[in-house]
């Protein structure tokens, strides 16, 4: 297969499959928030299932994993934070800034309530996690998350836009350290700084 | 409503929801794995369009929330990590041990991956932030975040066997300090620490 056949293939991997996941992520956010009578539920599981059935016939076995296009970008599909073919995904789109920072803007619905009406405090670390990871990559491929902190100043709510961004603020030796924040349009929810290392084998070579 | 009906209620909703959300997340996981055709897949969401359809003529228009039954119990239905009616959550189950600590055992599967094969380093952190703060809570209540500090001490694998487990360190004025793992059978994968805080209201009552 050569280079050009392989990036067609995964556009079309995303226009065939990431509506897919737009019509799953519909149905669970309804599904959490219906109060259906049991019959009309029963019906519906009917239908789900059968669904399930004829996807089934042709799933590969495990995680659909990590590729990298010839060009060198990352599609993650799959991924829980961006992945469009992963309907648990918000999904994130995450931007480049030209300063070498990352943004992304989203809402979030009832799929990720914590605390009533609000976020869980799990989802906003899993999201200030993917985004500090971006943006270190940015700086230094590959890293792995070696430490992350959060701060929580107060709650975040959901049904309200909100933005996540990060920047590297310096790197030493194998550490990459990045900072940022996820905030409403009344300023920062929640903090963040991580440490990302590069892998030894990496950083001699 | 008396309080017995409010019981019988809510394990009604997980009898009658909690099998819905079941048949979601084995749609969700499989078509992320899937490889059907076009024309299959077309087929696939028109039926899922038609179960969100049918789920959403009774939906209420927000998040689920948190309610309380009469014997003190919180009911999360809808929780990101918990939830029984949330798809998007595992869900873990929390185990309460007499002396105090909890833990959960669980499997995580395709729509939880970040790096290839492996649980997304947000997802940990999810599960983790979860965690703590079911310790914490038990040492106290309520109590809401203040700051989560992971170490990533190596990668955790999808479809294995984990462990979260925490347990409160130490109680100081307004803040509980909890700490705890994640583990897979070789040993720790990550480590968190957590202060959490217990709203000044309810302190100086």
């Amino acid at each position: 297969m050569s280079d050009e056949q392989l990036c067609i293939d995964y556009s079309r991997l995303e226009s065939v499959y990431g509506p897919l996941a737009e019509s799953i992520r519909r149905l669970i956010d309804v599904s959490i928030r219906t109060e259906a009578d049991p019959t009309t539920v029963a019906a519906v599981r009917d239908k789900i299932d059968r669904a399930t059935a004829e996807l089934e016939v042709s799933a590969r076995p495990g995680p659909l994993g990590v590729q990298r296009t010839p060009d060198g970008r990352t599609v993650a599909l799959g991924n829980a934070v961006i992945g469009v073919r992963n309907p648990v995904a918000p999904p994130l789109v995450v931007n480049n800034d030209p300063d070498g920072s990352v943004w992304s803007e989203f809402v979030l619905g009832a799929p990720y309530e914590g605390p009533a009406q609000h976020v869980h405090g799990g989802v906003s670390a899993l999201i200030l996690d993917h985004v500090l990871g971006a943006a270190a990559s940015r700086a230094r491929t590959p890293t792995y998350t070696g430490t992350l902190t959060l701060r929580y100043r107060r709650r975040t709510a959901l049904g309200r836009r909100l933005r996540a961004e990060a920047h590297v603020e310096r790197i030493e030796g194998v550490k990459t350290f990045a900072v940022g924040h996820l905030a409403d349009d009344e300023g920062i929810t929640v903090e963040a700084e991580g440490v990302f290392i590069q892998p030894r084998q990496v950083n001699s070579a």
